[in-house]
């Protein structure tokens, strides 16, 4: 088999078989193919697309280029979820103890992360003494006992993935839709899951602007995660402002603590029943979606969530009374408003203009040596569709400097009061089942 | 300026301006743009396509990146003839010293190249004594005097192309019309040429298959070519079957010399005369296509065109007594018949299978440390439409071995003989001109 025939078969928009797609990752991961071939493949790819087997193999043939993380120690079927991400998404830390609260095992493996707030570790270490430096073998009994842990990062998981991403990104072949839909779910395979769950943003804060490319990418990742023998659904949510009202690291904590006791915002709150209603009735602890999301409901309403948050953060060192007294969590020395110039009605909150502002704070890394403030960020006081007074205050600012000129004049400038009545954007535009 | 950036415009098929083409073009020869990022970067192109200002500035850029011959010492419109390759094509032979009777300077850099004879310069080395090493000054002094000479390659010619032609040999995009076109061009105008006439093959034994491809090629280089200020034409000729009856390094010269003296195959003087009359009208030594054919017609005649032969070998050390005694070029040891096993009439002779089968009697290179034998080669008894009686001779073989089974079953296969009759093919399809 020769690389260049291969390129030639996909260029001429005819079929790769599985063993082609494994010359390919296997050579490219080994080295034995050389980048400049890769380069001219992928973007080959982009222009005549990859077939639903295609994608399928080039999933497992990614899987296989490295470890694949064995669950099968814990009891039950392992739901893993996931966002192609947004900002101020804090889905991740309340769904956790939420499902794991009805008996779902969630045995999460995280990341740090670049963008405008750290990875779901940074967010908990805000906790004090929560580690994830914890052993399998530790990780394995945590999951089992309390139903949900989270481990780093660790062991060399779809190196073909990552080694395909760094090339695809200086050589414009991101923005493929069966490449991105394939790196996805290979990673998500290779950590362990038997049955995925994802949460695929769409608007001016999310990878994908448009609901139609949301659309195809989510209906991608399904087909391949069925074709695979994973069970996957995946949900398509508005990322055209931010979700929920804080970004920031700790200020995410609180708003997770408030979420699992039926007090966070409405928006973040009903997308993470909605979602957790999917992993519960995916990992068969329901037998619909309906039945899934009044268990879940239940679990927020006797404290059973919260319990379980408290479980988890103790188990792994962390002090579970911030629970109760979120004021230990870390405090940004100055809290400044940003009052509305006008009265009216919001009419826009650019989620990523809004989440670099926060980055600009020092709520997340622009480069990996980048150091996170735990405690600063943004918390809105007004959504879309909200009525505003003049004065008012739009944006609650934590920070660790008083000099944030800058700061405000982009949040003014990406927050918009008009004087027409706006309706708040759709939350969940569509659930897409195998 | 950013490689990605310039890869995403060509995917999307937006027009680079001569500033982005240059920084391409720079920063690869240069070595600051890796393969990886150019090999993305053809492919586009091959999906894409370039628009005509992106060809004639890919062109120019390609040409910048190395030396640039200059000839100006030389007197007159130097007019560079270039063919897109085929099978027995002894035009070069016999245009150089044909229009430089009729004082149209030709000033040939030629090379040596792989395929299924030698190159220009082996077939002149079949003459005793010939060299291509002079240098520079004696090369121009040559062309005053004489109107033909010719030299090795020599200096650092566009090697921006030749490192994307590398490149494009093992990622699948040789086969895109701007970059093949803006190859060709580039090398031209790098060697001096004033004005160009282009010789596009098309059948078989052609890079290009189709009359459509061959037509949408020539058009591009006769476009580029009048858009950075070289007068250029092009004919589109057959090469179904081979041109001319011979094939072989020594044979072809004798075949030259029949052809200047008048007595050539109809073919090959047909297509001479035709490109020799494109040659002499760009150099403006006629006011039209009929009168530079007359001009030529007479060179002919009168002998001009064959004492014009004569003078350029002698003055390259060469025997000039060749061109009436050609028993003194190489000959082959055996000299075989391939009878034709039945009657009837010629239909096909695979012009790249019958190449090939000279390149294995040892007339060519399969590669570059491969020794060419100058005597050994193929003469065709027929062409397609011809009349032939079984046992007739279709083939005379020259040959350095009896042993040659598989180069006669070859033959055989790849010369078709039927019962019907057969027209014999267009030799010149179109001739395009700016």
């Amino acid at each position: 088999m020769r690389m260049v025939d291969l390129i030639e078969k996909k260029r001429d928009g005819r079929e790769l078989t599985e063993e082609e797609i494994s010359f390919i990752i296997n050579g490219y991961t080994d080295g034995t193919i050389p980048d400049y071939q890769i380069s001219a493949f992928t973007m080959a790819v982009f222009f005549q697309g990859m077939t639903e087997k295609e994608r399928a193999d080039l999933t497992m043939a990614m899987v296989h280029s490295g470890d694949v993380i064995d669950l099968s120690a814990i009891e039950g079927i392992k739901v893993d979820k996931h966002s192609t991400g947004g900002v101020g998404d804090t889905t991740t830390l309340v769904l956790g103890p939420l499902v794991a609260a009805v008996g779902v095992p969630v045995a999460k493996m995280s990341g740090r992360g670049l963008g405008h707030t750290g990875g779901t570790i940074d967010k908990l270490e805000a906790v004090k003494g929560f580690h994830v430096e914890i052993d399998k073998e530790e990780f394995i009994k945590l999951v089992n006992k309390n139903k949900v842990a989270v481990i780093g990062q660790s062991g060399n998981l779809t190196p073909a993935d990552k080694k395909l991403y760094a090339l695809r990104d200086v050589t414009a072949t991101v923005n493929s839709i069966p490449l991105i839909a394939s790196s996805i779910m290979s990673k998500k395979i290779a950590a362990g899951a038997d049955a995925i769950c994802l949460d695929v943003k769409t608007g001016a804060g999310a990878f994908m602007k448009s609901l139609d490319d949301s659309r195809e990418l989510a209906e991608a990742m399904v087909r391949i995660g069925n074709n695979v023998g994973r069970k996957t659904m995946a949900i398509i949510s508005d990322m055209s402002q931010p979700l929920g009202y804080a970004i920031g690291n700790a200020l995410e904590v609180k708003e997770a603590i408030d979420t699992l006791k039926g007090q966070g915002p409405k928006d973040l709150s009903e997308l993470c029943l909605t979602l957790g209603s999917q992993m519960v009735y995916l990992a068969e602890k329901a037998d619909s979606i309906e039945a899934a999301r009044e268990l879940l409901e239940e679990a927020i309403k006797s404290g059973k969530a919260l319990e379980t948050f408290k479980l988890f953060l103790e188990s792994q060192g962390g002090d579970a009374s911030v629970v109760d007294h979120p004021e230990r969590l870390p405090q940004a020395p100055f809290k400044l408003e940003l009052p509305a110039k006008v009265s009216g009605y919001v009419a826009e909150i650019t989620a990523d203009s809004i989440g670099t502002a926060a980055m600009i704070l020092g709520a997340g890394r622009a480069t990996k040596e980048s150091e996170i403030d735990l405690s600063v960020g943004l918390v809105l006081n007004k959504k879309i569709g909200d009525k505003v007074e003049a004065g008012e205050s739009l944006v609650t600012i934590y920070s660790n400097t008083e000099n944030i000129d800058d700061v405000k004049q982009r949040l003014y400038e990406h927050i918009k009061v008009i004087d027409k009545k706006v309706d708040a954007p759709e939350l969940i535009y569509e659930v897409i089942t195998g």
